[in-house]
């Protein structure tokens, strides 16, 4: 058993891969390609030779000196790392966790989803440094999230827990969400839900606002003139954050997590946007005496292989 | 260490103590008087005196035959037993765990929230035997919530960790709350709660129920025209029944619990409660591929003891 240990994420286009000290600094990290060709059967070994590569490089051995790997998986895992299907890398029916242990000289492999993985990463050396019980909500082009209760990550009976993007918010909404439902918490917060909440409301009457003069609006188009003083532009993220913080009022007073993590590309507009999620937050969650923090995640990219290394070392 | 236990669930008005073994059968069970005067200072000396009378009558010797005592107590209890302040009883300061532990001899004594550790027996022993991950909704004069979570009772940071009453489901509520919120699950799906719903249903318009000739309508008097076939009444137990169901999904959502068991009063409707309530959840968690299953509580008012005594057995 070494003192240093593997994170490894992997995504669709990229493999992310970090080598850690077991006491969390991050020693080196680079990125290999995703080859999903021939249902993605050349990742795990890509990423299995470009580790013993980097090891050499450095003058490491992997069983002498590396503990083990954990390993974030876009897409459903099972306990034992069981993978039915990941379709953004083209598996089926394979277990790459006992798979990268095998290429790697039989070390210790874990893995798990790559959003609770990415939350225990936050937990561990981000934002979330110093809790132990936390959820984490990343907004990108969905809403996924992670929880993170007695700093083990939770996944509830088959996966599901944690979907925060799916919880129900909207009644009487009736474009459909991706999942099948119908006024999902993903459908007005996400990036795609603030940009096409604040289009809906340009639609609905005259009222004027700097986004008219834009072609597409993105969410960050609505932040940024959120921020400017739009008066259109900031009741319409209102209503996303609102949304948002009415859910995670919900979760509060369900779970009593001690922080959110707030993360992904939206939550680069910082403790602006922060400020409004926690007076909703906070308005609807009574019964907390000490309300939860909302904070701002901080790893980023990297959070993956962050909580990768840390599902290994336990 | 003997093979068998003790179960001790202290109500305002009345103290139930079950003996168990500790396999789960109840060997005998009784109640005695809630002396509240005083501050509450006799509770526990009453209850320890009984448990000793009882003892002394079945031949058992507290050291050598009893493993140790559970106790549920009506109010937020800290994890090391401390108890700041408890309403019902009159407490203020004190650890009943370790006070009820000195007057047993220094047998193990533990203790939680009442409403957690009925949702605990729940699962030993009565409606959520077999599962282990389960949500238990008590609805009462309030609705009370239990979390548990790979078998152990989950409080979260501050103990408001299923607070499910008090879940914000109804935007535009004016009438306050008691914790002060608005629109709160209890005030449309509690016993209260289901009988002012049907009150405002009928004062909205003149449309015919059975219900108008009664003069104080109650949630089984709802439930009853309900089940009867009365139609105002069976919409103003869909709307209680859609909120409940919503509030479901979305724990569903967050904790992706194996079931969720309905208790209290109102539960004494059924499976034709269950059902309705059932339609809104699954229609509300379109993510889930299996849905929660959604049972009737069955130890009625003996959870809290089976609770305890699962509680001191682990």
């Amino acid at each position: 058993m070494g003192m240093k240990c593997i994170g490894v994420d992997i995504g669709g286009t990229s493999v992310k891969i970090g080598l850690f000290e077991t006491t969390g600094e991050l020693l080196d990290k680079w990125e290999v390609k995703t080859c999903k060709e021939d249902g993605g059967v050349n990742i795990l070994p890509d990423v299995a030779a470009s580790i013993r590569k980097k090891l050499d490089e450095m003058g490491l051995d992997l069983k002498k000196d590396i503990t083990g790997a954990g390993m974030g998986v876009p897409g459903p895992v099972m306990p034992d790392g069981y993978v039915e299907v990941c379709v953004n890398l083209g598996w089926r029916d394979l277990n790459p966790q006992e798979e990268l242990s095998s290429l790697l000289d039989g070390i210790p492999v874990k893995s798990g989803n790559d959003a609770n993985v990415a939350a225990l990463g936050e937990m561990w050396q981000g934002g979330g440094k110093g809790y132990k019980n936390l959820v984490m909500v990343t907004l990108g082009t969905g809403v996924g999230g992670g929880i993170i209760l007695n700093e083990k990550i939770w996944t509830g009976e088959q996966g599901v827990g944690g979907e925060i993007g799916h919880i129900h918010v909207m009644e009487g909404e009736k474009e459909a969400c991706n999942c099948g439902g119908h006024g999902c918490l993903e459908q007005v917060a996400s990036a795609t839900g603030i940009a096409r909440t604040a289009r809906r409301m340009l639609a609905a009457d005259n009222r004027p606002s700097t986004l008219r003069s834009l072609k597409n609006i993105s969410a960050k188009n609505v932040l940024d003139a959120a921020k400017a003083g739009d008066a259109l532009a900031l009741e319409s993220l209102n209503k996303s954050c609102y949304y948002l913080g009415w859910a995670l009022a919900t979760i509060s007073m369900v779970l009593d997590p001690q922080a959110f993590l707030i993360g992904g590309g939206v939550s680069k507009a910082g403790t602006f946007l922060t400020d409004i999620i926690k007076r909703y937050h906070d308005e609807l969650s009574p019964m907390a005496t000490k309300k939860a923090d909302i904070v701002l995640a901080k790893l980023g990219n990297d959070a993956g292989i962050y909580g990768a290394a840390k599902l290994i070392i336990g």
